[in-house]
């Protein structure tokens, strides 16, 4: 059983991670760890924190002459601004009297974070509460993608929306209509959406989103967006229905729910699945012949 | 810490639950866990089988005198209709030939499971795989809500819509402007949800809901829907940031997808907000005079 | 991953377990379980208790024509003097006055037990502290078992003293000097201490022992004792180094610590060795022409 | 719920550990835990790697102000030699040959670990499997104790013996006799343990067991020992009979078999008992008068 903790404030001195129970002898570096971090920053108007920052993880154990040992591998991303914080985040109590944050922003964890853990500074609650957090996460995460790598495994990403402005071309539609090719990989859709800087398929989607982006930033506001998660390669059998606790579609549901601001999950076509009658939504199952020997 | 296992076969002896870590003195009573049951198994459309059994509870232990002793709480639902189905399910080895499932259902387990546990009789799977498995949630299920009860903490819930009926009057959205009573509690919709056939609110839409069922049905067709659930009584900081794991919203995504055919899942008003500025998005935080003295 | 939960009062309907996350296509029957049962319940010196019931499994699920489905498997080991016990042990609250238990016993967790879960009844906690709880656990632990032999793995056991009285022959002696012959298989042991109302090895200490026994009932008293487990056909490399609770001993300690009135566990000489010298404590690794041939 | 991880090769970088859960607003400083660091490393007799290293432990994570922030306590301690072993212990791969361990050591994980993670390197096996890894751990208790703390717990230990030499004056049996005054504090059996350089509690047995320390290291030789750990102001009902895995002996045998080289495994007189009468071995509950008022 793989598992993982993340530790560390926004603006502290690292942020950490230890990843639990992974297997030896799989090839891992930094520089491999460091290219999924820089997917994290990059892309347009990513705030002055990503630019101050080019997040660097350098791994502390786990590792050897660039193998995996089956023991816990820990990572370590220190904070670039740190000279900058050492006194407002110091570990250590100080003499100094510091600036405290009392006004809480709505729609974040700032008032409730407070008064769950007893602070009189929101800087104590939103340290942590930041989306910078899943910094650590994608380096964990990284580990595990190397392990799906192996089973020939690849997930990729895009961003199917953002102020609600959506592709031509609907690459969701098709893929729940099965006319994306048998031979597709979902890291080609990653490869593509990482040349944009809004991370769309589509250059004209990309043109109408900034200039909206733009308009709001203009106005001190911003936008929501939509971005859809495919895996290819996955054997037949993850995930299970004999406990509740064992289901795949909730286990996705999960780990994108827990990701900062996000409010909705679908699993396929999702809502529009309610619409729709069983006739439609089901996908049929067709037996291929020769299918077993030709895979 | 509360934890719970189910266990049983759709068509099987009896479903059983152990629900463990639950504190000691609080009533309980097959009565009160008799009364989700019901609320499960009724409604318009309901299948043979919801008609045939009228699931009880049967508390084997943890319950003495009325009053829960801190010890785990097992349950037993038995399949009242065990007695024709002794043969084809039994759990010694029989000699007799019996009839296999052989063709797999599109969108059900059916093909998984026989894959990943190696069957060749397709009801090995979906005997557990059935969404059957729900009713020993719903018994456990309402050991829990019987601990938020203590708390003033009620839970509600109505079906928004089936096949694409959805209701005149959008309560959702009443509830996201907070222009709700603040003394709502969610106890109340379901109260009023629980007598429509359907679970709706609006008398209208239920007949139209009903007409397209009929319809559906006469052509072999079946509908999706979607629903709502709304606690009220919630105290401030359940879950945490503190890690991925302890996030509120997660915990709901994973029990919500967790439910047989649930394919999406949002919390408040979920994709909505990809399409809305965060200016309209966030709930402005107010002080109220005399708040805490009225609370 | 394999997890169990057990639930179930001494003296109240019935105890239940739920094993889950085993294995498909296993034989499993309820005689193989009870044979398992009688074992725990056999013996001289055993108490009235013991002797009202022969415990028997009914399997509820997880089991279909003698096999396992990969469901859970639930278990329901009925209280054969439940008439006797319906009304002081009610679920349901009842109008009549009982007799409660006001007197803790030394030794027991009667006290801690009312303390912690705020009772006025020693009943309501001694139902569950009670060693009835192995019951259930010795049904949970032979579908484990079952696993372990299909990979050829036995575990063994027989009790080493009782009162102080201890065997001529020194069997672990010999099991740590490595005296024993390559093929010897664990359950010998426990095929021979079967064959002994106090599970001893030698039938001159079983005469002493049973003497001792009867000499303490007398006078009102009890004896302790000593165990021995051994398991053969293990693999090498169960359990790991990798972090605090995935260590093999560490489980096996909390596994022979969780059972009732044990207060003492050691691995190999265990305390011996701390008054030994490294060198007599370390097993040599010599290395065996041909070994891999012939294994 | 506290949890926890640790991670580290023993010429790593650095240990770290993650401990996730722990309060927010407890007094938490880098000298508190280097002071249980130390205790860990002084001695007669240690190794020169205790020499090498005084373990400084930095806290990156989950303290502000010198204050616990309720977010994952996150600990590095460096190897302070580190400079001679980043060739050897890259984690990097190099080019150049490096001396790979090829003989394993009896009585250590060396064999097992290479057959379980598929090494030719015993080194690769070894770093984790090293004692080293309980500095982190300690690192991480000390966070516990903190909290302990609190509420009045210390906990404090002493060595019983090493090499078959036992004090004059038997501690523990008077522990059990319960012939300590009631204020008897745990803390304070540490504090003069820690006075003697093997942590014994007479100075006449140190001389003895310093003597016998020498005279095996002349030959090549090591000695085992025993411990006993104790713990005051513990609150009656900590832990729980419910399941097999919520019993507090159960825990403290898991934690302490956890420990490198531990192969046993008492609670209180633990082996004792087994040759004593029921009645010698059970505590007498007396009802003390004015108990309740004093305390």
């Amino acid at each position: 059983m793989i598992r993982f903790l993340t530790a560390g404030e926004s603006h502290g001195k690292a942020l950490t991670t230890i990843v639990d129970g992974f297997p030896s002898n799989l090839k891992i570096s930094e520089s491999y760890i460091n290219q999924q971090l820089k997917r994290r920053q990059f892309g347009y108007g990513r705030g002055l924190r990503m630019r101050i920052e080019t997040d660097k993880a350098e791994i502390l154990s786990g590792v050897r002459f660039g193998k995996t040992l089956g023991s816990p591998i820990s990572m370590l991303i220190r904070n670039a601004d740190w000279e900058n914080w050492q006194t407002l985040m110091s570990v250590d109590s100080i003499n100094k009297k510091t600036q405290k944050i009392s006004i809480p922003r709505p729609g974040h964890a700032d008032l409730v974070g407070v008064s769950k853990y007893n602070f009189n500074d929101i800087r104590n609650s939103i340290e942590r509460s930041s989306a910078r957090e899943t910094a650590a996460r994608v380096a964990a995460g990284t580990i595990a993608r190397k392990l799906l790598e192996e089973f020939g495994i690849t997930i990729g990403s895009y961003v199917e929306s953002i102020g609600g402005i959506y592709p031509e071309n609907n690459f969701a539609e098709k893929l729940f209509n099965n006319s994306i090719p048998l031979n597709f990989s979902a890291q080609s859709i990653s490869d593509k959406s990482d040349k944009s800087s809004v991370r769309v398929l589509e250059s004209e989607q990309e043109e109408k989103i900034i200039r909206k982006i733009k308009s709001a930033k203009k106005n001190g506001d911003t936008l929501g967006g939509t971005f859809l998660t495919v895996a290819t390669g996955v054997p037949v059998g993850l995930g299970s229905f004999i406990n509740y606790d064992t289901k795949l579609d909730a286990d996705i549901a999960h780990s994108i729910m827990s990701i900062n601001a996000v409010k909705a999950v679908e699993i396929g076509e999702g809502f529009l699945l309610a619409e729709k009658f069983g006739s439609e939504s089901h996908d049929e199952i067709v037996m291929k012949k020769d299918f077993i020997q030709k895979n």
